[in-house]
Parts: C-alpha cells; sequence; structure tokens
C-alpha cells in the first residue's frame, strides 16, 4: 500500500505512523518528495490488513492510504490468460459461436412459454430464459408461478432441445432450481447478496451474475471471485444497464463493461439490452453494439403479446421483431469474426 | 393512469388503444388537448395490469404512459396519519427521544465489545449496534464471528441494559439471530432481497431497513412495504448514503430523506453517518444536521481500537471522540425539541 | 398538463385549484378515478405558464403535475422527419458516408499537427480535430496555443485537404474561431453555456455540440434547440460519455445515446469514444460498437507521440494504432451499410 | 506520482520506464513489494509534466498511475489556515454571524422585487438575490429582464439598504454586472466556463461559485482556484444540489460539502437549499441542516405569489413562509454558536 504523509508533520508523528505499519506485517520504505512524504507498505494486501485504518488514527499525519494489488484472484486474467468456455448441456459459452438467450421475462403458462420456445429456436436462439421465481420491486406484483414454472421450462427444453436460464432469488431454493435449469442466474438486486452467491456456486451449474445496479467493476468482479472461490468455475458475467441520472432509458446500459472485463478477467461476458434500455424500440441497436464489441452472448426477453405480459412488458420483443432482430444480427455477427 | 398519444396518429389506431385498455379492465376518459390527446384510465392501478405494455403493443401511437397512484400503502402516511413508533424493550423509537445505536462495525472479541459497550453506554447511547455476519465485498475478508458474536452481543446486553441491533444476511439465520437481536438489521446491499425481508418480517423483530447503494425514495418504501405486508409493523427507514459520482466521500449521505421519508410515510427515520461518510472526520458534523433535521435515532460506529478494527477502521470512531460527539450534539438535540 | 389531486380534499380545495389553473389560461378537464382525481389542463404548453408552480400554491392540494408536450421543437423528428445532412467543404455529414474526425487533443506545434493530420488522412479521416483554446480543469494546466494554434490548423486543411473542428471557449472569440473553422465545437463543459451557444450558431457554421457531463437527453436536445432557434440549422450531437460512479472509465460512454438522438431528432450523431473512455486501450472497441450502432461520425484523438502530449496523453492513440483502428473498423462499416 | 508496474514484467521494460520518467524530469524510486514493483517519481507535480502519458506509452508495463499532490493550492487550508471572511458592504460573510440572502429566482418587476426585499429585509435577510439574467434549459422559457433588472435590484437597495447578489452569465455583461451587484453570483451551469470565472473574477467584486451539477469536489475546487489566481480573493462556495438517480427532489443536496470545504478550504460556504430539493416544502428543514453542519449563509427563493413566478415557482417560499423559516431557524443558529 502507498500512504501519503500530510505536509510539515513532525518526526516523531512520522515514526509513530511508521511504527503502526511494521506492526501490522508491513516492511517499510520511505519516499521524500518536493510536497509530501510517501510510504510504502510492502506485504500482501490479500493476508494483511487493510492500512485505511491508518486514516482514523493518524487524522493529523496521514492524507491518503492507496492500495495497489488488485483484490480479486480467480477471475482474474493473471489467473487465467486463456478464455474461458463453459459447457452447457452440447453448446460451448465463451468460444467462436454468439450465443442468444431468449424467452419471457415470466413463465406465465405452458401455451406462452412452448410458442414462445419453439419460436426463438426457429430464430436461431439456443438457450430459453424465463422467470419462475421473480423478484418484485412491490409486494403487490406477480411474484412468479415458482416450481410450476421451472417444470414448465423443463417441459419447454424436452420439447425443443433449447437449455434453460432461470433466477434464483432464494438459498432455500438452491436445490430446487438446480433441479431444473442449466444455467443459474444471480439477479441485479442479489448481486451482492454473497449467502445467494454462495449457494448457486455450491449447485455446480454454471453461474450468471448480473451486475448490481450501482456496481463498481472492482466490487463486480469480486462478486464473482465468490463463485469461484466456493469451487465453481463456470461464471459469466451479464451487464443489464447501470443506474444513472438519465431517465429516457430505464438504466443505462454500460457496453464498455464488455472489453473491460475482457480485458480483466478470462470470463465470458454476456448483454442483456432488455434491462438495460427497459424499452423494446432500442433492443435490437443495442444488440448489434453489443456484438460489434465482442460480447460471448445476448439475453433477450421475448413474448408470444408483450402487451398483455405479467412483468416488464414495455420492454419485451414479439415473436415476430425477434426472428427479425435475428436476421438484421447477421452482418455483424459475421463482422465480429463469429458464429 | 395516463396514456398520452403520439400527434398525428388516426382514429383506427386510438380506438385499438381504447379497446385494450378497456379489455384490460380499466374506463376510458379522453381529453383532446392542443397538441396531444390524453386517455385517462380509470381503475385501481394496484389490482389491475400496469398499461405501460401499451408502449410496446402500440409503439406508433402510445408516447408515454404515467401510473398516478403511489404503489405503496401500508408504509404511507395515507394510511396511518400519526408518527408510529416502536418499542425495543424499554425504549420507544420514534418518540420524543433521540436515539443513538452504537457499537462496532464487527464483533471481534468479548473485551473489544464490552469495553465499547460500557462506554457507549456511558456517554448516552440506548442501543448496542455489532455485526455478527458480515457482507463483505471479498470473498477474502474478515466474514464476521457468527453466532458466537450474537452471543457476545447478548452478553453485553446482560452487562450494560443496552439493546441490541444486528444484521441478517441470510434466511437460514433468520431464527437464529431473532434469538438474540432486538432488533434485525437489513444492509443496503440486501434492501432488495426481498426473501430475505421477508423472512425478517416472519421473526416478529423490529426491523431496520437500510437504504441501497442506488435506490430510489420510492423504491425503498416498497421494500419496506414488503415488511409491513407480511404483518410486521415495526419498520425504521436507515439512510447510510447514496452512492453518486463523488469520490471524497464514500457514498453521499442523502440527509433530505429524513424530511421525505417522514413526509411519506409513518415509519420512523435514522441516519447512519458512518457508511454515509466512510470517514470518521465527518461524523459529528453529519450528526448534528441529522438531529437539526428531524431524525428519530442515529446509527454510529465506534471501537475501542478503530486503526486495529477488522473491519471499516477509517470511519470508527475511537470511544473518546464518541464521547465527545455527544456532547456537541447536546445543543442541536434541544434545537430540535428533542430529549 | 397532468395535475394529479391529493386524495380526501374538499371541494372548494379542487375549485380553487381549477379556478387558477384557468386564470392561467388552460381550458380544464376533470376525471374521476378510484383513487385519484385527475385535472386535465388543456393548452399549448410551449406558450402558457408552466403549471409546476401549482405545488407550492396548493401544497395540501396537488400531489403531482406533469407536462405532456416535449419541450424541444425544432431539433425535433416530428420537425423535420427525414435525416438531415450537413454540409462541411466536399463533404456530407448524416449522409451514407460515416465519417471520421481525428487530430491530437491540443494543438502543440506545426510538425506536431501536420504529421498528425498527413497520417490520419492517410488512414482514412477526413476531418482534422486540433483543440486551440482548451478547457482545463485546472488554471495551473495548458491552456492551448489560441490564435496560433487556429493558424496551424489552417496550414494543416491547406496542405491535407482535411476538414478542421475545433472548440469554441468564448463568445469573444467566435469571429475568430469561425474564420479558421469548418465546424465549431461545443465542449462538454459547456453544453449549457447558453449565451456560447448563441454566439457559436451566429457564426453560421455547422456546430457540433457535445453532451454535458449530466446532461439529462432532454436537456441536449433542448441545448441543441439554442442553435436552430437562432438559425442555424447544421448541428451536430456529439455523446463523448456521462458521469456515473463507475472509476475504471473516466466518462461513462452512453452508446444508447445513438438510437434514442436518432429516433428523437433529426440532426446527425458522432461519438468521441476517445473522452468517453478516457483511455487509449477501448477505443477500438467502442468505435466498433458506435459504428454498429449507426454513429454517423467518430471523433478521435490521435497523437504522434502520445506519452509527451500537454494534454491527456492517456487516451490519445499513435498514428500507428489509429491507422490499425481504421482497418478493423472495415467489416463494421460495411455490415452497417454504410461506407 | 505513484507508478505501480504490471506483474511479470521484464528489467528491460522497467528501464524504459524509469527512461522515461527522468525525462520528464523527475527523480525516481524504486520500491519492490510482494506483488508489484512501485516507482515513485519526486518532483512538483505542478510543474511537471502529469505522467498519465505512461499509461498510453507503455500499456504492457505499467498498471496505474497517481499523483500524491493536491492540485489547489490557493483555494486550500495549507495556504491559508485560518477562516477567510469577505467584506459585503458592511457585512462580513465568513465570521460569526450567519447571512441570509433571499430575494426571487428572477426580477420580474419593481413591485415584485421591492414587496420581496422589504419582507425578507424585516424577516431577518441582509442580502437580496434575484436573477436579472436567467439560464433557462429551453430556448422559449422567459430569459431575464437584463439590465433593467439590475436597476431593479439598484434600488431595491437603496430603499431597503440590502446588499445584492445576482448572476453573471456572460463574459460581456461582466462590466454591467459588476456595476450593480456586491456579489457576483456564477450559476451551477457555468461552474466550469473558466471565461466567464475569469472575467468574474476581473471585477473584483466577491464571487460566490456554485457547484456544478456533477462536479467532484476537487473539481469545484480547482474552478474557485480561478478566481483566485486571478487575484480575487474574495470567494464563497455554494452548493446546491449535485445529480443522482433520485427523481423525488430535483437535485440531492449534499450537505457533506459544508464540512468538507471548509476542511479542505478558507473560504466561507453558502448553502442553496431552494435549487438543492426544488421544491419549497423541504426548504426549512435543509436549511436547519445546513446552519447546525456550520453553513456560513444560506441563499433561498422567495416570492410574494410563488405560483404566479415566472420561473422555478414550485421551489419559492412566499413571504410569509420565508418569515416563519427564520425564526424557525433561531434556535439552530444559536446551537451552532452563530448569530
Amino acid at each position: 500500500m502507498i500512504i501519503v504523509l500530510k505536509p510539515r508533520i513532525s518526526r516523531k508523528e512520522e515514526h509513530a505512523v511508521l511504527r503502526e505499519i511494521r506492526k501490522l506485517g508491513y516492511a517499510t520504505h520511505v519516499m521524500r518528495g518536493v510536497a509530501r512524504t510517501v510510504i510504502g507498505a510492502i506485504g500482501d494486501e490479500l493476508t494483511h490488513a487493510n492500512l485505511e485504518t491508518l486514516l482514523a488514527q493518524f487524522p493529523q499525519a496521514v492524507e491518503s492510504v492507496t492500495p495497489i494489488q488488485k483484490r480479486y484472484k480467480l477471475v482474474s486474467r493473471e489467473a487465467h490468460p486463456a478464455n474461458s468456455t463453459i459447457r452447457v448441456r452440447e453448446h460451448v459459452i465463451g468460444g467462436k459461436k454468439l450465443h442468444v438467450m431468449a424467452g419471457p421475462c415470466s413463465v406465465e403458462s405452458e401455451d406462452q412459454l412452448l410458442r414462445t420456445a419453439e419460436a426463438v429456436k426457429a430464430a436461431g436462439a439456443t438457450i430459453l430464459r424465463g422467470g419462475a421465481f421473480k423478484p418484485r420491486t412491490s409486494p403487490y406484483e406477480f411474484q412468479g408461478l415458482g416450481e410450476k414454472g421451472l417444470k414448465l421450462l423443463a417441459k419447454a427444453r424436452r420439447v425443443t432441445g433449447l437449455a434453460v436460464i432461470t433466477e434464483l432469488l432464494s438459498e432455500n431454493h438452491a436445490a430446487l432450481v438446480a433441479e431444473y435449469a442449466d444455467i443459474i442466474q444471480i439477479g441485479a438486486r442479489n448481486a451482492q447478496n454473497f449467502q445467494l452467491l454462495i449457494a448457486a456456486a455450491g449447485t455446480g451449474k454454471p453461474v450468471l451474475l448480473k451486475r448490481g445496479l450501482s456496481m463498481k467493476i472492482e466490487e463486480w468482479l469480486l462478486a464473482g471471485e465468490y463463485v469461484l472461490a466456493h469451487e465453481n468455475p463456470n461464471l459469466m458475467f451479464c451487464e443489464r444497464g447501470i443506474r444513472t441520472f438519465e431517465t429516457y432509458t430505464r438504466n443505462t446500459l454500460d457496453l464498455s463493461a464488455v472489453p473491460i472485463i475482457k480485458r480483466e478477467s478470462h470470463c465470458p461476458v454476456v448483454i442483456d439490452p432488455s434491462q438495460g434500455a427497459g424499452r423494446a424500440d432500442l433492443v435490437t441497436t443495442l444488440c448489434q453494439g453489443a456484438v460489434a464489441m465482442g460480447a460471448d452472448a445476448l439475453l433477450i426477453e421475448v413474448h408470444p403479446n408483450p402487451a398483455e405480459a405479467w412483468s416488464d412488458g414495455a420492454q419485451q420483443l414479439s415473436l415476430d421483431r425477434f426472428a427479425q432482430l435475428m436476421k438484421e444480427l447477421q452482418p455483424f455477427i459475421q463482422a465480429a469474426g463469429r458464429k
């Protein structure tokens, strides 16, 4: 860590700070600059105490404390320079093929789900999405069909051959959801629900971790670290829009997360333009950008009749528009060198 | 709901929109303005479908859809015009007395906890805070003492008579935490972990709900609604800073939440300046503001030796500084007409 | 405008509100809903008083006031359904050809500028960027060469045939800058400096308006409206990143601004990935996304030796990397159906 | 500056980085840590080149570059440990007395202004605010009375003895505004319009600098540095709310700016709760907080008839409510040890 001292402190104060740093197990190295004295505290920051406490202990002497090590290990490119790939049934995510995960926001009925599954399969999707347990801002909104929804997803998989991704909301449902899902989704609101991340990791299924509404890249990588540290190597990061001051869109889709995650981590990156924009009319254009920028997969909400959807109707595509989107994406998939 | 139509659409399109609104159970009312036609959809928005789906269904005809009802009921002032008060052992929160909840970020040892408890009690605090289960950004950081920490909190209560508040992290710990705690805290990262809110409500203990890092006031009230809707009337809202672009402080403490929550809700409001600033040197001034603005209680991190704290040392006050803070608050408590 | 009344107000209070609305020149239309009464105020919102004052005048009776008209006219698609194109010397911006504006952050010397101009021209750029007047966060940083810089830009134009874009910082320089520039740039910090917008409009030159750091789409369109309302039809909008909580990048490039501006306005859209990311290593990927999403032009910082740049070295590309970027963009330009 | 190198780079790469740093005039100091090598670059950062360019020049070798000096000098407490006070006619801002600046958002007429001035004077205000030149989001909104407004302010000063603060919008009006105003206000939208700051400094009048909508504390201090560096020592900082995701209030008033500016700078701090909240009903409570936290002055919008104000009616107080506010503030002014 780098500790910057305030100007004009006494040698005695400086020694007190140095003593404390050494007491916490670091070696020290003093550099006297023109305007400030800087102390380098040498030691492994992941195993030693965080020195930010010096700010509280020596408020008159210490101006700033800056860690220099990255706090994530297993998710980082340093730990695993090549891209990771994740096997989901017969598919490989993170390889040359771009995958499209599509389906309704919520599973509502057998008819709704099967019609959607068949249509998205025909249009080229490989994975079926659909919420059985739904986190809703208000307790008075539809909370999902629960296990019945999971069974419908499994039936849709039997009928169409699509793999299934669905959200896990509660530690207590981990085994149940894992029984039906091929990929377990952790939603934005639970992105720092670490108990849930540990439970998801424990199922052994691949985990798709959405970015929290106001999660910094570093925090997102560290939340992913919980999955890998609990011995599940099959992690995908999914950008779904962050919260900003802008109100034209529900969220601001941060597409720069694609190259950033690719630089910092070896895990595949997925883009969810439906949540990102909250408006169906922007989805196609956002998908084009995501593909051009190197996303490994897309997660798109599709509904046979968006106007009658039980949740988030404004952002779901109709079956026709989804089919058209898949066609319009082709030139960009090729330009990106994907299949 | 109010549906604004785009200019220059045909009567046929307008009729299609009206038909759909009526099909969803609303009565309709058309107003023709100078530049736009507006439809009023009349019906209870809490029990009818959300019409935002019209945006997806009629993208050429519908410009905007605006709900007019508030989505929260039980937490609202409309439902309960008087201030709610919450009994915690012999104390009443939300009444004339300002309460101070103080203690370490994490429970670390019997010595650390008892020294802190005795000091904060002597300085005038009525409730002891301390984390036994800690949500940590990195899996490599100290995760709390767990049940051992809860037992130490109970011991500190026996010794000092202070009531105890501690955080609940997992649905599976709800019964355990409720056995030891007088108030159950839901942290910012779990503020929209609805399963956890339901589990906390189910314990019957008072619940302190922190505001999520990027939670709008309306979402916060709706998260609180989960507690009241699950038949636990003893809810407090705790502002602890929101995430903004500013980096001088860890978070931006939104003190305007005090008068806003007081206006919208009957539940008590608590301010956490320690998390809010992330810096011990701002805590006293933030407490002065909070008290002047009408907060019912303060939640303050205090540690016998902040520099050696196992978590968040930079924001914890020493025992001496806490005692001084309590003195410096007195004139403001009186100015605010509190005790 | 739509005025929502609070529940349980008296008829007398309702009448007082209605009287006030009519006094301000609107016709009124009352809708009685299940939970609320709603008043439609009918009249042209651009010429009548804003009714938000009702909130202050009738705090007990009025819950909310919502305008329904868009506040921008001349920049809107409603006013001009076809795309606008802007002629800049022999070029047309907003047509089929994607334009690249490239050059150094600051003009530093004849050698630096000419080397850059020749290189970016050879790689396919059509417009040369370069700052002669620089807005700098600190008064101690390099503030630009001023008129000498403008003369160097003109010389580079003579030598290479590139058109020139440069920033206007002061009303008092408007005539001077217009003498040398083909496009006048208004920077993010001045995006709501309305006097400067009026001065820029008055030069008759095309204006490129960057989005302010925390400007909502509507505010940006309204700032553009100042240019068109002052009789200059040649306006481009340039997204250059907004300010969010994320610190990995200097700003968060909001690529969804491309389809949104295309939807709301007829003016061309330009993307500046250099400012957007603040890091050279993300520029190529952001350009790929921008092109795929329909940007009309790119604005890219290029320097013969970024490490010795007098400003913003971390985000400038070397000449070689720029040439490579232009090659890597080709497949995406074709996929987007551009030249 | 502190330069952190990437792990596993060669000695040759390290030497190239060291050579470049020395070439830019810094002495170097190498520290070899457990996971990283760190270079201290020793030299005055205000006069030497910014080393962030190393990131672009050595992308494979350099991980981060961190300045350690503060970039502001004249506004800092280090430069001037005691509080600065500013003389405005017979008043002193920044001393023991809390000042209240009150008046309408816009000057509309002699009657409106004089009625307001007399009422706020009677209630205890010492300074009259009122906009003669108004920056408006839309070109179709009222832009102020201009010089006629300035003359009315001067008349109100003659009649009441109140000092006058008004906003400067254009460099070209600097002499004109200075002729009438006792304090020159720079608005939030122009907070980084450096040419305007220089023009305001040049008038020799005290300058009140509002914080920009998304301005970091450091940027705000640096904008203030422009005023002091142009030889005008009479600067006040005015917090007026920052832009966040919250929509309940127009802005989020960051009251923690009071203790932060007091810590970092010697200049007085003013709070504007009217702009901060955008709602009259929160103004009194926000003032209580501001006073308790140590603000030197308040800037409050007051109008004889807010419902008929030509701008921002929703946030202006009536004359009666202002008088009541002044009474309700008394206990907090005393508690804060002010007059």
